[in-house]
C-alpha cells in the first residue's frame, strides 16, 4: 500500500504524530479532524484524505481516538522499532543530537560517537563514549547498527559514508554539507541541509517584498 | 515572475548554488546541462526548464557560464545581500551554528546570541557574544536584525517568537521542535524539525523491505 502514497503525504506524517503525542501527553482520548485542522493548519477535508491513505481511522460523529491513531502512524513511521544510531563527527551538532532526550524516546538510541580528534577518544558527551573511526570496523561488526549519522566535515564526508555502507550500514541521516552520491541503491539517506536551508529562507525573505 | 515558479523548482535552487559554488573553487568556468544532470542527478531536460524559469541562462552549444549563473541564483535567492542574525538558546546547537564558517561566507551575520542562563551571560562563542534574553529588547531596537534563529527548547519557543516578532523581526530559522504560530502573517518562517527528518528516515527505513 505504502509504494502509492505521496510523498506530500508522508512528509506530514511526522507532524501529525508530533501534534497526537501532544495531544496525548495533554490527556485528550479523541478528537475531530475539524479541531486537528484548526491545530494544524490543514484543511480538515486534507487530513480526512491523508489519514484515509492509511485506511481511516476515523469514526463519524466520534472523530479521531488519539491514542490509536498515534500508535497506528507511529507503526506507519517505523517507531515500534529501536534504531541503533552512531554518529560520526563528535562537535556540537553530535552534542546536540545526543544531549536531546526526544530523540531516544522515539527509539533512537545512539550507541558511540566516533572522531578522528584523539583528544577526544574515550570521553563521553552524556554518558555516550567517542571512539576513533579506527573503530568503526569492529564497532560495526560487533553491534546491530541501524542508522549512521555524518555530522563531519564535507571534505570527509562522501568517504567515511561509503566506509559504513560498505560495513553494511543502511541508513545515513546527513548532515553534512554534501549531497552523498553511494554507490548502494539500497541506502536510504536523509539529508539535513542546514545552508540549503538558510538560503530557502533568504529566498522567501527576497521575494516577499514582490508578493 | 518569482510568483509563478513552484516550490519544487525553489527547493532545488541551494542545490543548484552549492554545486556551481564548488565547480566555480575548482575553477571550472561553463559547463553543460548533460554535465550539470550527471552531477545533480537530475535530467538535462529538468535542468535546462528548472533554469528556464529564470529566463535561461545556458546558450547553445556553450553550455552555462559557472560564475554567470552562480551569481544569478545567488541574486535571486536573496544572497547578494548580508543578513545580520540573533541566535536565541546559546546550546550546542548554536555553537555549530555559529562556528560553521560558510553561513557567514553566504551573508548570515551572527551578531550575538541570547540565553535565559545567567552562567552564560557576557562568555563569547567563537567571537560572538551571549547576552540576557532580558536584553531582546534594547538590541533589536539598535540593531538591524534580520532574522533571529530559534534553538531553545519547545516550551518557551512560540513566547520568544512572538516577543521578537513584536519587536520587529521578520524572519525566523525554527531549529525548536514546535510550529510556531505566529499572529504577524508576514513573518518567514523555516522550520528545521530534526525529529521529523529522524521519522521520513524511519518511514523510508520500514518502507524499503516493501517495495
Amino acid at each position: 500500500m505504502e509504494g502509492q502514497i505521496s510523498q506530500a503525504v508522508i512528509r506530514r506524517l511526522p507532524r501529525y504524530y508530533r501534534y497526537l503525542g501532544d495531544l496525548l501527553s495533554n490527556n485528550v482520548e479523541r478528537i475531530s479532524s475539524n479541531e486537528l485542522s484548526d491545530k494544524m493548519n490543514l484543511t480538515a477535508s486534507q487530513i480526512r484524505q491523508d489519514l484515509n491513505n492509511f485506511g481511516g481511522f476515523g469514526q463519524q460523529g466520534y472523530g479521531y481516538n488519539v491514542k490509536y491513531l498515534y500508535d497506528e502512524i507511529g507503526k506507519i513511521l517505523g517507531l515500534d522499532k529501536v534504531h541503533n544510531m552512531i554518529i560520526i563527527g563528535a562537535g556540537n551538532l553530535a552534542s546536540a543530537i545526543v544531549k536531546y532526550h526526544k530523540f531516544e524516546e522515539l527509539g533512537f538510541k545512539t550507541l558511540a560517537l566516533f572522531d578522528v580528534r584523539e583528544e577526544l577518544f574515550g570521553t563521553e558527551i552524556n554518558g555516550i563514549k567517542v571512539y576513533s573511526t579506527d573503530d568503526l570496523e569492529i564497532f560495526i561488526k560487533n553491534h546491530n547498527v541501524d542508522i549512521c549519522a555524518l555530522t563531519l566535515p564535507k571534505e570527509n564526508a562522501v568517504a567515511v559514508a561509503n566506509k559504513v555502507v560498505n560495513l553494511g550500514v543502511k541508513s545515513i541521516w546527513n548532515f553534512s554539507h554534501v549531497d552523498l552520491e553511494l554507490n548502494d541503491s539500497d541506502v536510504v539517506v536523509e539529508n539535513v541541509h542546514l545552508s540549503d536551508s538558510l538560503m530557502q529562507l533568504s529566498y522567501n525573505i527576497a521575494s516577499r517584498g514582490k508578493i
